[in-house]
Parts: structure tokens; C-alpha cells; sequence
């Protein structure tokens, strides 16, 4: 039976869109043709994605002017100097005000076709077509776009909500497993944050959401999106809320940083650092004792690193510091207060943290 | 008898900031310190400027830490890699969130430091100090900011209104003669078209503006600044209304590009275009036929050009499309129904544009 396809429908007050989630998309040229606006089209994507998708996507659009951008793949590539290199695209083909971009790839693509989508001729279209499924259920929804600075990810960007997201689930056949199961840590942290029952569906459905079951996936990345937009939607720019998706994201970017992006994917690291913030969050009393438990059980059923690397409590400390901008006080983590309900607090004992980072990070 | 700085509220919706115009600005602490906001401030300036203001500013500014990003003079260095420079010195001199950027300069800098700050961290404030008559008048307010692109100018930017704009006409007694006149140009036009009165003034007060009188400069700058600011109000983004402040620039691109943007100062080049858009405006029976020549006296005896350059006329009609992307039909232009009533429109006989670029292009 074939799955059918579903839409979400995001608010943020200045900007509606639909994001669309199921089989099949990327040929559906009906769906695409109201979903896509403009005559003049520039498609960006990279050189892993292109020769498998680019060809698909442009044969189901009909009488647009389609212009190619085609990427280096690599977060290496996230930079200035890289859209730079989109904007003189964008002129070359003539691209004018009303002409749309459509990013056709992963998170990398996403953040860099949004942002000079952001700020050529101060705001064109942009669609985003995420090809990976840490883009489908994360970055391509929400309006957050940028580059990275060698001072750090993502400092130059700006908020441009996109026009539509169309996350083809047929992609992710080509997803190497590895970055398919970086992606489930992200749905695991939307149960987390908000939605117990979606964790419970995690736990009982995990080997066919690994095993790629095309109904599994449009479930998942569905109720994620869901989840996401109404964050976003309640709050755009992050003046509270929406630091709840931050969930396991302080651990996280220092095992990154200590591990010079190197050893661990995104959500490899998030996945370790949510069973961290879980296990702070049970530590201080905030969160019943068996939940961690449970969360590192399912990070591990979905074959993710739940152990932090033995980097030093010290080191640590000061990259989470360091990434939070905070240089004297208690660092604002996101916590647990049940699985499902989350908060943003800089309100617990400083001694706790210590310990929790002794232990993990030796 | 010392001249009283004047306020203007603007209310774009989503953001509100004042305007102040005045002698002595710069060196008021006490405004200084309502006006700008954040602890971290970068003032980014040119080394015209830096040299003669910076100072004064910084003193101004206790209890602050300040940084500097000098950049050299001049349109040309108005482009993304020199963004580029600014984004380094943000993030060498550590400036987070609320960190503030400082634009203290011409147009470059204001339109430069405001793109470098709508995107430093997706967006910190930006305090705008202007230090031309053109930029007093005209870019500091409004929000669109940009860099140039080999393309085009101001192909790559941003909405971001400013937290303050603060324009101490003190500064202006260091304007050559030439760059004042071509901010005059700017203030005729919000004569033109949006009131009537303050185009008779500038008929009688014209010496007096010459002349850097500071009470005549105060009058001309807030009344300029309060125009631009309630059609800005009305149409941030230019669907509709915004686009009257164009009268007299697509003919005055037009001149500039034919010019190589060598011969004429932006002013000077929509002094003449101003000229020919009200011509156009009598030509086709839309305006009385006196008000030109009203105009061309006026712009005349602020010292302004009003006769185009003998580049061609179909030169002339053909860098008028293309500055508005016009492949067929007629161009859209900022026509005159009368003194101080602007209408922007496509609807109107383009042999008597062609005759009139014809007699003055020759």
C-alpha cells in the first residue's frame, strides 16, 4: 500500500508555509508547480546530490527557466566565501527579485541556499528540498539560515523563513546509515522535549524506522516538523521557547568542539549530550530517576554513541562556557522535567554539573 | 542662540527608533547613553571620518568597551568582501548578541556596518551615525542596508532597521561643497513629492542651506528624515509606496551607469533625473506645465547639474530597462501630479519618453 504524503502548515505571523512529507515528491510535478513560485528557478545543490536528484527535480518543472548551482559537499564549504560564489550565480543567470531558489540537499545546503535566498536583492524565494533526514526533521524548517565563520558556526546568517519545504522521504534511500541514525537523534530529542507519546512510538518502533519503512519515516518526521514549527511558530528569533530545541545541544557542541568536528557527526554528539542534560536533569531532582535510563536506551537502540569521550571535566566546562558566552555563573542548560516537558535554566547547583562532567569526561 | 536637536519617532511596525537631528550630538553623553544600547560596541567608521569623529564619539561613550574597524573611503570598497573585514572584527573583539555595531560615516559605512549587522548572529543593533547630508537624509533611514555586487549596486543586503539613527549636523561643516549640494539634491525631492511647503522653503531658504546655516539644516534634515520615515512606515519592504523616493533615480542610474558612476555623485545624477521625470510628468499633460521649470531653478541654484550628458538616447532608454528589469513595455517611473504628489506608474506614451530622452540624450 502505498504511503500517502502529508502537509504541515507553519505560522510564524509574518510568514505562512507548508511542509510536505511522503514519498514521491520530488516527481510530483502538480505539487510542485503550486508549491514553487516564481518563473526564474536557480537549484543549488552539491555534487553528491545533484547527479542523483537534480535531474528528477528539474523534469518536474515544467516551463520555469531553471538555472544549476552546483556545490562542493562538505560543512567545510558552509562559508562566506561559498556564497559568494551562489550570489554570483544568482546575477550571471539574471536571477531577479521574484526568482526562487530551491535548496536541494542537506543541512549545509539549507543554511547556505537560505541565506543568500536571505539576502540577494534583500530577499528572494527560497524552497527547501532536504535530502538528509537531520534536514528534514531540523534544519530545513524554522527560518534559521547562515554560514560559518572560522570564530564559529553559523555566526553569519540571518531568519528568512522559506516559501515551502518539500522533504521527499524517497531520498533518504541513498542516506548513508550512519547520518540516517544522526537524524533519528534529533526525533528522539522532539519526544524528549515535547511529546511522550512520540517517544513511546521511538521505543517500540525503532528497527523500522532504521530498517527505512517509508511509513515509519513519514510518521516521524512528521510529528518532528509538527513539533518544531509549533515551537517556532510561538517563537521565531529565540527570546525563550525555542532554546528548548537547544535539548542535549550544549554537551553536544563541546564534544564537538573538543573533538575538532572530527570524530562525531551533529546528532552523534547531541545524542551523548542528551543523555547528559537527561542525567542532570534526574541529578538535581528535576526528573524521576529511571528516565535517563530509558533515554540512553533508545539513543543506543537507534546505534548511537551514548558515551562521552574522555576529553577531561575541565576542557569540557570551558567549551560549554565558551559556547554558551558565559564566562562567570551557571551555564543555561535545556532540561527534563518529565519526558516530554522541557525548560531552559541557568537554576541548578553548579556542584552537580562539576560532578556529572567528572564522571563522563574523566 | 544655540539650535535645539529635534526627534523623529519612526514606527515601521515591528520596530520603532528615534531619529535625532542637531548640532553637539555626538558629544552628548547623556543621549548617547539612552541611544545606544549593549555594553560591547564596534563603531565602525572610514579613515575620512575615523579621523576627525571617532574620537569625540568614543569619549562620548563611558563605561562601554569599545572596539574599531577602520575601513578605507570610498563606494568601490563597498562589497561583500569587505563585509567580510567587518565580520572578522566582530568576532576578533568578541562581540555577542547584544553586542552593538556603530556606523559612523556616509552611506558606505551606513549601508555596509547595517548589512554587517543585520547578519552578524542573524542580526545585533546598529546604531546609525551619519556624517553626509546624503546619508542624514536619506540611507541611514529606513533600514535597507547592502554591498554592491559587480552586477549591480546594492545587490546583496538586508532590512534591518536601526536601534537609533543620530545625525549631529556639527558634522556636515567638514562636507566638501559638492557632497552637500548632492544632499540637497535628496531634499528637493522630498520636496517634489511628498510636500509642498517645504519646497517653497527651500525656493527662499536656499542660501541659508548653502551656507551650512545650522537652524536651516536642522528644518531641511528633520523634515526630510520625518517624510522618508512615514512612507517607510507605510511600506517597509517597497510593494508600493516606498517606491516614490525613487523620483528622478531611474533616470539618474540610468545617467550614472552611462557615466561609468565616474562623472556624477549619486545626488548630482538624480538632480538631472529629477529634471527629466518632472518634464516627463508636464509632457504628458500629468502635471502643470510651470512646475519644471520650477524644479530646474531650484536644483540650479543649489548648485546642482540639470543637463543630461550627450550619451544617446537609446543608450539612455536601454540602462533605463535595464535598471528595471524591463525587457518589453514601458519602465515604470516616478511621475509628478504636482508639487508634492508623486504617482509611480507604467502608464503613460512612450514616444514622449522617447522624445524626451531624444532632446536631452541626444
Amino acid at each position: 500500500m502505498a504511503v500517502a504524503p502529508r502537509t504541515i502548515r507553519v505560522d510564524v505571523g509574518h510568514a505562512r508555509y507548508p511542509i510536505d512529507v511522503g514519498p514521491g515528491l520530488l516527481g510530483d510535478a502538480q505539487r510542485l508547480a503550486e508549491r514553487i513560485p516564481g518563473k526564474d528557478l536557480l537549484i543549488l545543490s552539491n555534487t553528491t546530490v545533484a547527479p542523483l536528484y537534480l535531474a528528477r527535480l528539474g523534469a518536474a518543472l515544467p516551463g520555469r527557466r531553471i538555472a544549476e548551482c552546483v556545490l562542493p559537499d562538505g560543512e567545510r564549504h558552509k562559508t562566506l566565501a561559498t556564497a559568494a560564489i551562489v550570489f554570483d550565480a544568482l546575477v550571471e543567470n539574471r536571477m531577479n527579485r521574484d526568482a526562487t531558489l530551491i535548496a536541494l540537499g542537506g543541512g549545509v545546503i539549507g543554511d547556505l541556499g537560505g541565506f543568500a535566498a536571505a539576502c540577494y536583492q534583500r530577499g528572494i524565494a527560497c524552497v527547501q528540498v532536504p535530502t538528509t533526514l537531520l534536514a528534514q526533521v531540523d534544519s530545513s524548517v524554522g527560518g534559521k539560515t547562515g554560514v560559518n565563520h572560522p570564530g564559529g558556526k553559523n555566526l553569519i546568517g540571518a531568519f528568512h523563513q522559506p516559501a515551502a519545504v518539500i522533504a521527499d522521504t524517497d531520498t533518504l534511500a541513498s542516506l548513508p546509515d550512519r547520518e540516517l541514525r544522526a537524524g533519528i537523534a534529533e526525533i528522539i530529542k522532539y519526544g524528549c522535549i515535547a511529546d511522550a507519546a512520540l517517544f513511546d512510538w521511538l521505543e517500540r518502533q525503532m528497527p523500522r524506522l532504521l530498517g527505512r519503512d517509508p511509513e515509519a519515516l513519514v510518521h516521524a518526521i512528521t510529528r518532528s516538523c509538527e513539533i518544531k514549527a509549533g515551537v517556532v511558530g510561538r517563537d521565531e528569533r529565540e527570546s525563550g521557547l525555542r532554546a528548548i530545541l537547544n535539548f542535549g545541544h550544549t554537551f553536544g557542541h563541546a564534544i564537538e568542539a573538543a573533538t575538532a568536528y572530527e570524530r562525531y557527526l551533529h546528532g552523534e554528539a547531541v545524542a551523548i549530550g542528551m543523555r547528559l542534560a537527561a542525567e542532570l536533569s534526574a541529578r538535581i531532582g528535576l526528573l524521576a530517576a529511571g528516565v535517563p535510563a530509558r533515554i540512553t536506551a533508545l539513543l543506543a537502540a537507534a546505534g548511537l554513541p551514548v558515551e562521552a569521550p574522555r576529553v577531561g571535566a575541565g576542557r569540557a566546562m570551558s567549551l560549554m562556557r565558551m559556547d554558551k558566552k558565559v564566562l562567570a555563573g551557571a551555564v543555561r542548560v535545556v532540561l527534563l522535567r518529565s519526558l516530554g516537558a522541557a525548560e531552559v535554566t541557568a537554576d541548578y547547583p553548579g556542584k552537580d554539573l562539576e560532578e556529572l562532567l567528572a564522571e563522563h569526561f574523566g
